[in-house]
């Protein structure tokens, strides 16, 4: 089969790599609005050919991996393609995304969410085995056709994905937790760092600890802003118990309650009997 | 000369480690309450033997790698050191630990803290290049001896680290910034999601963003309930301006102001120019 990528970004340019391997697969075509992830795409062989509108709409997969808003208007796009054809949309969100579908393509679509990437975004970050051992979720998938289905999870298998089927709302409920809050912690860590006078006398200690949780600061704002917007009201019910937490923890260390602080610490590091 | 190493988990185990590839060390021996630790450190060689509290004494260089309230204890348990030896106490908060010096063994003490680690602890989590190319900050160093100062610079300078001198009340209060407030927060992070009903299923989706968000909260429930007391009301201060930050993102998701989360966004990414 032919599978066009739709944005040559971290997400589509490792598609692409990861799909170099795979029998099924004779051939990986792109598409980006921007010359330049195009051309570094064609550069880094990320995909074997760049091609138009028209051209990537007869491709048997699509792949949309783009920002959230984005995969909204090409799907709005995409209304003309065959019955046979796949599109597989890799955003981070999904409940908004599934209301969204044209209902004349609704079968030939897989709302899929990828648990992988790194903070770093473009053609340039594109790496072959981003999506190796990681989980995807596909969402609503009784909604999609059968051929459609099955064209997923051989694609995702075929590049070593664990396949979780789950609903749309309850994706976005949990992918607030486990992805969305821990992104808006992160942006907060650094602008409350930055916003210190002496920043620059506290950076230079910054240690593991430190980088890693400040990490996912990097993340491309724009791609997030859209992620934020489309999960809103999931966000902010994770951010209140989160802020929650943090008041519980304040408060115990304003009363010096120092054996209230090591039995909340105790109940955190559970956390990583289940993980 | 002889280094004794007091507390031989990862900090002092990994000291051990370290010190074997240096020519100015001809043997380290260690000192633990705990006979597991000193069985487990014999066996994977992080020193060379185990003394009693008596002989450590004797040592031309003691390293304190224990929790920040037992460094306070013991070093009035080392009154009685000969006026050539040196003191390195490996804590992670300073001030407190600096007012707290015997005056009689004011000069024999040189207060450090190296900005590395891991969650783990234990000998058994003991690296031998934990401390190669990182920081090690030495605080109120003019107070120390000249014997020591430089017995301390040649040591850590020996296993590959960058000293940074600074006053111990400046060190915690970038410490609590740097090191503290991320350890609060991570442990929140994990509580937030461990809160909910349905935290296995979230669990599922977990992906490198919020493992490495997570993984502080692995860390000694122990260790850190100490180092939250010894910096409280630095720690304190950074909490607040860390949920200054947050509640300013919520309340622009709250307003749906995208152009004000995407602006606040680009700010906190300009830390990662600095570090």
């Amino acid at each position: 089969m032919v599978v066009g990528i739709v944005g040559l970004g971290l997400m589509g340019g490792s598609m692409g790599l990861a799909l170099k391997g795979i029998g099924e697969v004779s051939r990986v075509v792109g598409y980006d609005h921007n010359p330049e992830h195009r051309e570094t795409a064609l550069e880094h062989g990320l995909v074997d050919a760049v091609v138009t509108w028209e051209e990537l709409k007869r491709c048997d997969v699509i792949f949309l991996a783009i920002p959230v808003e984005g995969i909204i208007k090409a799907l709005g796009e995409l209304e003309d393609v065959d019955a046979e054809t796949t599109i597989i949309d890799l955003g981070s969100t999904k409940a908004k995304i599934v209301r969204n579908i044209p209902p004349s393509i609704r079968k030939n679509v897989v709302p899929a969410h990828p648990m992988t990437g790194t903070e770093k975004f473009g053609p340039d970050a594109a790496v072959a085995n981003l999506y190796r051992d990681k989980i995807v979720v596909l969402c609503n998938i009784d909604e999609s056709g059968e051929r459609q289905r099955i064209t997923a999870y051989t694609i995702f298998e075929a590049i070593g994905m664990k396949v979780v089927t789950m609903d749309a709302e309850e994706h976005d409920r949990h992918a607030a937790y486990i992805s969305h809050l821990p992104h808006a912690i992160s942006y907060a860590l650094a602008n409350a760092v930055l916003a210190q006078e002496d920043a620059d006398s506290i950076l230079i200690l910054a240690a593991g600890g430190f980088k890693d949780m400040s990490r996912l600061a990097k993340s491309s704002p724009i791609m997030w802003e859209e992620i934020f917007k489309q999960n809103r009201d999931n966000l902010l019910e994770a951010m209140d118990h989160f802020e929650e937490e943090l008041r519980l923890c304040r408060k115990l260390i304003n009363d010096s309650d120092w054996k209230g602080v090591r039995t909340w610490m105790e109940e955190a590091k559970k956390l990583h009997d289940i993980l």
